[in-house]
């Protein structure tokens, strides 16, 4: 798909200044500016797994731009420049390009866990479902072979904002095995019902939906949400369990792990289309905001690589998932 | 269905003392009582379109109470008895049915309007759509003969709580003809988008689903609610639509009506599963609260028929749905 | 005015890097700078209805400065010169100045409408009044030659922020044809209260105080509002109308527009006195905040003209007047 | 203007089980009931300075129901009768009366204090006014034989509710006394501004108007609200200051008087038309909310006297005008 | 205690009516009522274990009625005596007395599990503590046996409200064990800062003032409440632990801890003092809420025993402890 | 403490471009920065008490950075540097230091008033204290000459924002002459308890804890807050008062001042523990409410001198503890 090889491609962080480049990257916020002359050039972000640079390209005409994705991934040849202290990318060459699932795992930051050791995790806490209604529900997703993929694939968070692939499958298999841990505090919690909300609670954030082919993923995600996609895509599930596997699903069952899905975000104001209102949709909400804040504060107190621009100071930045709070970094106890 | 016809039906506005009655009610809050020594009753509240009144089953096994449903219909016989100056029904036998259309039209108050006159108006409406795709998708709406009975027959807010039969399609009526009239004063809203948006956005209400036959309609408008449900049932329908009439539909279009469905209430607090976010979503939503703020005022300062309990004092009670607001009723210029 | 003709007026948009220009500017943002050897300068935004430019003036007095307009007119004299790859205008002689109409509708922006034609649509809509106070009190109204010169000439919103000359009569037009076309579906609804109410729910922008003729009108704006201001005004109109027509008015009729006025912002926290209590209240808040937001909606998705700094993306930026959401622009059926 | 004489006033903490009584009361929550066989009687509560009671008329037209007033005054004449442990008042006779400052003092609970000796106390504030222009206004407000009446007789809050003649009064005094003591301590504060805007801040509470002669004064309470009453009687006070006394007011000084009174409830959702914006503003708002906030917490801590029906227990019931808090009662040091 | 013995104690479950009673109850909502011509007399509820009766004594002195606790315990003789359908206790002989841990467990609902096992299951994870500080610490706690006793026998929520003997102890250990059990999923959080965290954060709830003997421990819940309470608690434990056993804490160490403490309720609007700030106290408000909201909707949606009043219906009474939503019941798979 | 007397202390407002420059500074918010290359640098902000400016420190260790304070004081030598039209600090030697209260004075901006005239007021205030005990714990503060000296010279406000030395006095001896003039009007409130209360609200800003020396006390601020850090002390005061006085407390005295503390913000979204729930505690949090919205609307409104950066404008920049208003700068009168 690259149009010349005689660029080779360079990781952004091991980019100079005024070096020559070549290669895939994902595009983020491209825009259009124009010139004091009024001419149109493309502003946009191009990344990889290493870093981010904002890039340039001078002369663009309004078709070439609406051919690129809005956020996506490019073929992009061009030159480093400094400019006010930083490095920036000019552009000569642009295409919109479809990164294989190797090539993804280059452009994007991705889990350091083991994928498949990951999955096979979750595969075998599902095994422990009991009622067959579940179990066929869940024979139904796992041998959806594309969606399993993009499970195993997909961030937890928006695509290319402070996620990384593989980072569903993670929280997922965490949420999993603390409820496997703890479950058996709460005996009168179905857990089945349990442990099924939860493998489906954030699978919305995969959906490819047929009549909607060419359509962005991400737009459907601001306007329609992995919530209410969770919940037709289980609709959509349940429906194919009965044809294939001949199950009737008990009164209610199907209606209690929707009422899972959409709600499991808390609140109306955070996205829950209704709020929870099983105990099983409280558990689940409950357990799923644990571990979102728990793993929010840990990466804003105590990351894995000391960040350049906070060193100094007990106290991190003011943190919008958590209220704005800002956070007291040591501990005491170290 | 009736076991026995001894009693004659009699209306709950025309009973007296200690008359014998019998026939079909609607029954509400069946809830189960136990009196002092410990045995079990029931307590509910039975009506039909012309009043409702408290009633008691004074010996009721837990089984016989499982077989009744909380929100339906029964079949009962008894007598009157006036009890702290009220009238009390005093069951002697009471049975689950499942009442007709005619019959349900006895039961609960209904529209003055003629629902077949409206009904063609909303068709006509609807043959005003330009774009093929929606069209189509109207015509697999219209197709769906059992959809479109409920359609006509369900009320606009939830069953039997201050709201009457034909009250959603009346609803609907009213809001096609508003944009009928001010879409012209907005020439950049797609028409067609505001048209078919509106005549899906409360659909939800009157969803049958397969998987969950005897599940009741009620729970799963407090589980999923009618939002969520009218997007579920526009991916049905979309789906139908491109098999049966071979129609594609334009990118996101599938995508943006179900946006105007899930976000028609506004704001996550009154329910929208996401904030309005295209022009035509706001829209809708505008003109739904216009029509429903100013319903509910009407219906509160000026109403139909005065009622008894306060013909006297300017103002309303508060009126939950206007932010807990008294109304002040007269008209000066009247 | 003009202390020297040796300099043409240019307008903003046509100017070019090093030139000299002169003529009448909008003044707004007009602040004291100090340079760091401590002497005063001016800073200031210069516009006329074709654009903005930052300007400067180095040396200033206080006295100066204190004649200056804080948001207003001034004739100005100076050079054009580049400045961060931008103009900016360095000022040598500034005067306030009062702009005749003529001399308003070039320094500001204006409806592309026909003002008078659109007067005219009011005035008719106004005859169709039927009770007779009302109708005496609109002849009070339009009497008043100077109160409707400031109602054609009027912005709709805050003088020289995102908002041109004749919106508030473009804005009250579009409300009374709406609730001209939409009032026979709720005949339960006094059609006078609604006409004069809407005529009358903006007016407060344009008045003029006897005993504060000196005091800035935006200031008053901002400590009093001018739904306080419409209500004063009318109570003024009402007397007069009463003494030179001779009309008694019902009882809490001129109580009931008022109100209309004071809370047609619907909610305390958007600016209401009193949240509307009688539903000719509500529904006028309503239309309006359906006019409000359909306009924001369309302006902000589908602007008149190609905005430079975002033709990518499919959303908008966030718009601060609804719930600061962004907004998906693209019409799917187009 | 009553019938008959033949029964004598007897205060309703006097009256006993079936005894005869006649007089003047107090009249609330007038409300027309229906019996079962759908015959209309009235519902209301009669007071006196003493007590309230339930009353009922059985027989009772629409008519004269219409003619009494929902709030206000009446001549009665009935027999008490013992009901469900408390005495009920069966009136035979009831019309709408008048009452005579004097008669009102019967009837309405008042301060304890000499209503006097406190409008003398509140003079001699005013007269330490500096400004000329205040002085004259205060002059004009101060002539107004009727509204000056109204000033000492009014509650402070809501007519007939918590509240007592001359109530309005002895807040006002408290403030300008609390003022006076601790303006020295604030020497940037223009005094004459607080002092002004402390008298003026309830005085809308009062207001006639003339184009509303029979208009209930508190439905206009509940619609317009006494701040923007406030303001408006502020702008017709000043045109008549500038008339009569030739008084020119400085620029903006009105507007900032206006803009003390229709902001000093502190917050939109307390009441304030805009929120306090200028120190003087702040400051009066503050003493105003200080005071209130001390005396509804004093008054249900440490009633005058005891309560029958909170003899015991440490905290007082939920006070709603104290974010709905419970107070604790003991003063230990006592 | 007892003044006479001729009466039997009766477990208020078993009173049938017009029978003696006479032993020990726990009261509450003691008030002072009056009868119609003046006479003061107590109003009270009467419980025990197995349920409340409301009570009412006939002549009761003021001086009497002060030497009652307002919620307490008393010993009583008196009759039962049927009323509108429920019993009712009136007391003849009424006194305050003091409970021993064993009549306690008499007179207040208790846990059913055995609370010498949880207490050393807790002791046991106790040990589990690494850091010498913590351990020193920890063991001051344990070697307060006033307090132990205190935390084997407090309810989790307020004294006699919807809780019961060992809540505390039992509520503790759930939040030790699940720790215990997920922490190894988040190795960058402090274990023992957390299990400290979680085995202080709610003794509060049992503390005795030197200082405040005679003073009532709920009143002081209400007016300093349980977090501070804790907070001071450990402020004194650290200043002991420091003289008893020459530890030194690490700067930060009790700071952390008190923190974790009045942080836990999550937000100010729930009682915390502080929003939690460090990942510790994040963790652990989660987890308390976790368990709080888990225990909740289950105790609501699937109660040990059916309850009378609630048999029919698929959804709970409101719940105000989770934003006042109504629970679905109903377990589909089971 | 200085390394080298070769350069002289200058005040930062005296400092022009390219000057050496050596002596003590308060620092604020330091940070790392890492060049492109990667090397650590020191990047803070140094003032005295006459200004402020930016810093720089090219060669940098981490083990240097961490010894320095994120906000306190430091020796410092170095060299001025033009940098974008601002003057900034190139330093070369940077070490810690401990201001006496001679170097503070000079480092942070202080009270123009004099501290010892304000203590000694606010002692007489306290001589005037009626109940023994109350005089007795006043003496045990008043002993406490650490505690003193510190409430001498803390300010109101966080240390180094917009605050000075001396502010805390100067604010709670305000307070103290508020109530010292109005509490004759509210003889039902409990002087003592009042100015006790007072005295004590914000003296938590002073602490010292054993068990912590060397932890940063504005760390704990963030952590713990001043109010519970004030109950925690009047817990000890309380104590020693008890000890060294042989004084005994009335029941719920100690508890009911501690309830004035923790409450005294008025709100729990204020940072109150326990919303106010006595008269007292009303009563003090709303006079500490009216000082301080006070002062910051002066502050902002008409400020000691003439800031250059808001000369024009007839309205202040939005003011974030006065819920974001803008306030109105002109005093028409003045």
């Amino acid at each position: 798909m690259s149009p010349a090889a005689k660029t080779t491609r360079r990781s952004i962080s091991d980019l100079g200044p005024s070096e020559r480049f070549g290669g895939s990257f994902a595009i983020a916020n491209a825009q259009m500016g124009r010139t004091r002359n009024g001419d149109p050039y493309l502003k946009c972000l191009l990344s990889d797994k290493t870093g981010r640079l904002p890039a340039r390209k001078w002369s663009m005409s309004e078709e070439m731009f609406h051919r690129l994705p809005t956020d996506g991934f490019v073929y992009v040849e061009g030159q480093t420049q400094p400019y006010q202290g930083e490095l920036q990318l000019i552009v000569d060459i642009i295409e919109p390009m479809e990164p294989s699932v190797d090539e993804l795992r280059e452009l994007l930051p991705a889990t350091e866990r083991d994928v498949d050791d990951m999955f096979a995790q979750v595969v075998s806490i599902l095994d422990t479902l009991k009622h067959p209604a579940m179990k066929a529900l869940a024979k139904t997703y796992l041998a959806d072979e594309m969606l399993m993929d993009q499970f195993r694939l997909a961030p937890a968070a928006k695509m290319m904002h402070h996620a990384y692939l593989g980072g569903l499958l993670e929280h997922t298999l965490t949420l999993l095995k603390i409820v496997d841990a703890i479950l058996p505090l709460y005996p009168k919690l179905n857990r089945d019902l349990v442990v099924m909300g939860l493998f489906l609670h954030d699978l919305g954030k995969t959906r490819e939906l047929v009549y909607d082919k060419t359509f962005s993923y991400s737009d459907r995600g601001e306007l329609i949400g992995h919530l209410v996609e969770g919940a037709i895509m289980l609709h959509d599930k349940a429906a194919q369990t009965m044809r294939a596997e001949g199950v009737r699903f008990p009164p209610g069952a199907i209606t209690v792990l929707q009422h899972i899905i959409i709600s499991h975000h808390g609140l109306p104001e955070y996205g829950a289309a209704k709020p929870p209102s099983t105990p099983e949709a409280i558990f689940v909400s409950q357990v799923d905001d644990l571990d979102a804040k728990t793993v929010i504060a840990l990466a804003a107190a105590r990351p894995e690589t000391e960040r350049a621009y906070d060193l100094g100071g007990n106290f991190t930045e003011r943190q919008w998932a958590l209220q704005n709070r800002k956070l007291y970094k040591p501990d005491p106890l170290a």
